[in-house]
């Protein structure tokens, strides 16, 4: 078997593309993989000859030296794939299926995972609760922006779409059920979104689109998003959102023209902790920016969804208390108003089967929404580039020539 | 009319008895009324002759001065009583009938009303959604540590005792149903307790302490609960629960030692606002000290219920950004295990009926949990002081001599 | 006060418009009121110029002399109107709001309207929780097929549209919220519809088609309409259902020809008991017909809603047991596929605030769904005997020519 | 490897202890085996050395004649005992540790168990979802009334008791969390029992009990029970409970006089299709008896939980529909009360680890409730026939001496 070319992390705001080792059934030791992961077998896995892999927003923190990642850390966590390999122990995934693959890495046999939790598997990371592909400080499973990539607890952890041709004619909706769709309706499902809410989606980057279309799919009235980047707006307007440019204020005025009162029912965080300020504000980082919005815009009785990464650790905090994970949050104005929050990665497979099935009885048009943009993944540098820009898109790796 | 005993706020670490005037079905201007409510009609409402009105911890945040609360308000939002007059309005409810008064008012008739989310009324106070009896800036609905009460919208708040005589048998049992039994069982319910659930409750307060009687009702298989006060340690032991003084160190330790393993499945924090440190921090205020340390002691997955008060302004605050309402929270901790936290006034009406139910068919014992202890109206200084210097007692005023 | 024109029941398969009492604010005697319910005093209640009021399906059931109505019954519970005067004890709701009045009466005091069960009141109805104007057995509140008609507790029951010109220009989808949009919606939520399911609605009445729509509001995959009836199932075809004729077989088979496989995620029954059987026993009423057929093609682990009317006593049915309300069910094949079902009345209250807004930001069309039909009240006569003939149209009467 | 002790059935009202095979990581052809499921590879699994099996009242249904079961099967899916050899996949269990087995078999990668709905595993049983060890129609899954079972998909299957010795102290309640205490809990979870609900259940065999103990761990005000069996009777009032004689009549006036009122909130069906009469009608089967009790005496929004057994087929019963498993249900009543239905195998695995906690942690007597009796393997043709015969204990089969 030949080699593997694959994206790997080479230090701050560089990527590039490299042949790395043919994946097979056993955890190597290597960049950022845990000492006690090596050795790990997975006859339980299979090998995946990736179709489509996506660049995450996520994947940005790492590249832009926001995180511990060491350089050779092979990256990315959003994985459509044809099965070309299975392990001894793998019954009822076969060799030929076209699978998604979830971004979190579940086992399938511990608490969580019985209870749907598969972002907290107890059994895949020896640090803490919950795995991902290629990502710093989660056990060290090999990334997926390669040509080839080994995914473990196959039977449980991979959707089978039914029919393949059906689904490569739909391959750019599908390749985002991966991560971002789930990780956007999820932020929708536990903002409390329903037929008839009225939402505020902060962020237009793709997570933040993605939760905008299942704010549409879940049947809200109305979906408001916000950013400072007009191109990022000007896509949500593409689809029908209401949108919001934070750069000139705070969102609840805004809101308050589209909607006729400053206030929404449900509100989403799709920016997490690397957030701007609002109006003068937004030249600099303020980490609990768009948190303390959420509570002034959401009405009292609301809940907030938050699938945007807060952090334990960030090194490149601009003050003591963020650079271990603390922000400076309105509770009392929170508890005022009685809201809940959730936060968290989106287990994915909760969501993945329902979402497939929209795509699949054109229900929903994610790939549009997101402006999906396929590119080879000997690319991946510049769309690593271009994304970090602001660019809107949601860029596919595309390693085998299969998209389009 | 005769005059009407009632407690009254006269300035920080001060109240006093005085007569106040006969309660009827318009509002009046005095302290704390807001000027939107003067001369409002509630001829939905009914007078009650209290049969047991408590203190509660949330009263000594007024009283300790760390409110704007006006002098002379009077004080009060846990009511128990027997009606004695109903407004023209009155369709149920009858005179005769002994009732408990759910601490937040509600009109029955708005969205939140509809929506179960009694909490947060709007329309009951001009300044913010939600409302309580003898609160600051809470519109200025006269207190209930008095001999008689007005109580609006009365067939919708009042939870009437199915018979005069068993209920009189349990009164301090009942009286619990005003506030402090349903907020401690919503901590406890939004933080997910269920069945066979392992539970750490900071604060052994009445909220604490009720707190902990309600997961053991709710099937919890262990219930922990946190304080510095030995005393009220020693009352959450008297009904079976574990104990962490806080004051010997990080609570995590000392759980580990009870469960063999440091983490709970479900916090609740019955604390708020006010918390002091842990270990050698506990001779100070750190208002966050609770909240972030129930996410470290939280499993993955779980989640935190937070009965326990945080405020939007605290003119006491030690910084700032407290003084505002904002606390330096640990968010990425969270974020990280996937917690869900739920916050806010209990709706008590979700709740009195079901633990009236549990109460009648002697399912809990409430009063001793809490340990309730009745005094006359006129010594309501005297319990007001002891319980501002930790007595483990929930204080019980008594305005017309009917409880043993 | 003139008189006030309103549809009255003659006798079996007919109903005429008589001159009517104008309403006012207590109930009197007149056929089918309780007399537990004459006298009554309803100031909590408002006046309402009718603006538009539906013929309903279930109307159709006294019509057709399957219950023991009585002459003279004004009928219809499907009523949107302007508030032309309010009783002494009306709140918040002012003369000149449009409204949306559910068909369910609910006092908004009581156990069941607290927890939000209001299709179940307690206290509106002598014989039995739960009531609805014009209807057999309900406790006699007169019927809103009329120019005028009175709603009592109307701050709880009313549903305020926000903005009147807004209103009346969708009027004709907004007169669907006091009855079949909720209830088609509730049968869905109640099958477990949510993003990507696969749903069989039974029936192509509006119920049936409201399902249809609520399915797709809920973003469903696939949803399928079944019936007898080709007008309504090309009806249902025109907005994007897929359709299946059982007159021509098991809807099962064809299901497997539309699906590829012959379960779906979902049943909903819109049709009740006066259910024609399938294939070749189509010319006859086998009143199981549905509920036995629901249960074999629903998958296994799914759900039945059931907004379909089944009676406690069918004078007209086949069999003794139907006469009592007794069905012959599989009630084994639905336990082996662990079903689950929810029967009962909608509670209108828990949903047509939100299906408002939907139908404000243009997110559902759901009068041509049902193919609304405005016609003059006086031609309730006309519009009843065409809908009894099977035509795929929603008549709404029109009792002061406001629509167009 | 010597051979394994079982318990077989041989005909109608017989079963004898044979010697079978010792159990491999095959399954291999035998009595009731589906041919589909011959030469099925089970690496996967482990072999566990029986510590405690009990016979249930499904095992009943077979031995009495009432299904297909064929001569020779081996019963018993009620199971706990020590994992002695694990297959070549499993990961996590480990050989000695004491676990508890769900009887129903889940695979742990289908849709079903995915979604928790492991009663309904897809890959299981080729005939339908849904299987058992030792069933008739259940794909041939060796029973486990014997020294020795496979136990496959085990790291998905089974529950690790945390201690062994703890565990042994407490075995007699532990190995209820196969079956029946969850089953029971289901049925309460199912109903809607909580925190101050009053529940009937209808049946005092085992299951009956432990769902009358699941109420109170619940916190249900009141538990009511209802049976024939005066012994049973006695047995559930030993806990805590309240007790109707449907010989005597119908349980709607006895309850009537235990609550002052004759409607409960939550009804549990803990009886099935071989249910008598009440009253003068309880000499004979009529088996939809409890079904249509329960919606006469649960209150207008309740709803029926229904673990009891429910079949496709039933070559024994009374009428030609029954023997399809069709009943005649007065579905109008429960139409007319709102009512919730919620059928079907409990999905063990959903509870079996809470239950074990509150087991362990003291909260629950569940032996002692349900008169848990240890008799040694080869007397298990003595425990059917007692427990045919009416006996109020729960058998638990003893294979290797290991229970005092």
């Amino acid at each position: 078997m030949a080699g593997n070319k694959a994206v790997t992390y080479v230090g701050p705001g560089k990527v590039e593309v490299d042949t790395i080792e043919y994946p097979g059934f056993v955890l190597k030791d290597g960049p950022g993989v845990n000492p006690a992961n090596v050795g790990r077998e997975t006859s339980h896995g299979v090998i995946l000859k990736n179709v489509a892999t996506n660049i995450c927003g996520s994947d940005q923190h790492m590249v832009r030296g926001r995180t511990t990642a060491p350089q050779g850390l092979v990256l990315g966590h959003e994985i459509t794939g044809e099965v070309i390999e299975t392990g001894r122990d793998v019954e009822f995934i076969k060799v030929g299926d076209l699978v998604s693959v979830p971004f979190n890495i579940a086992c399938g046999r511990c608490r969580n995972c019985k209870e749907g939790k598969t972002g907290i598997c107890l059994n895949v990371n020896p640090d803490r609760p919950g795995s991902a592909y290629g990502y710093v400080d989660m056990g060290g499973w090999v990334g997926g922006q390669a040509e080839y990539v080994m995914v473990p607890y196959a039977d449980w952890n991979l959707l089978k779409f039914p029919d393949r041709d059906q689904a490569m004619e739909k391959i750019l909706d599908l390749t985002m059920l991966s991560d971002i769709f789930p990780t956007g309706f999820h932020g929708c499902v536990t903002a409390g979104v329903t037929v008839g809410s009225t939402v505020y989606v902060a962020g237009a980057g793709p997570v933040g689109l993605a939760a905008a279309a299942s704010a549409q799919l879940l049947g809200a009235a109305a979906v408001i998003v916000g950013d400072l980047n007009a191109e990022r707006l000007a896509q949500a307007r593409s689809f029908g959102c209401e949108t919001v440019d934070v750069s000139k204020g705070d969102p609840k005025d805004q809101i308050a023209e589209i909607l006729g009162e400053p206030e929404v029912d449900c509100g989403v965080d799709a920016v997490g902790f690397e957030a701007r300020g609002h109006g003068r504000e937004s030249a600099t980082e303020h980490p609990a920016t768009v948190l303390n919005s959420l509570m002034d815009l959401t009405r009292a009785g609301g809940a907030l969804g938050i699938p945007g990464l807060y952090v334990t650790g960030d090194p490149g905090a601009g003050d003591e208390a963020a650079r271990h994970g603390s922000l400076s949050i309105r509770i009392g104005l929170g508890w005022a108003k009685s809201h809940a929050f959730t936060t968290g990665q989106c287990p994915v497979m909760k969501y993945h089967r329902r979402l497939m099935m929209a795509i699949l009885h054109d229900r929903v048009q994610i790939a549009k929404a997101v402006n999906a943009t396929p590119i080879a993944l000997t690319e991946a540098p510049r769309g690593y580039h271009e994304f970090d820009q602001g660019a809107a898109r949601k860029y596919v790796l595309d390693p085998h020539g299969l998209l389009n």
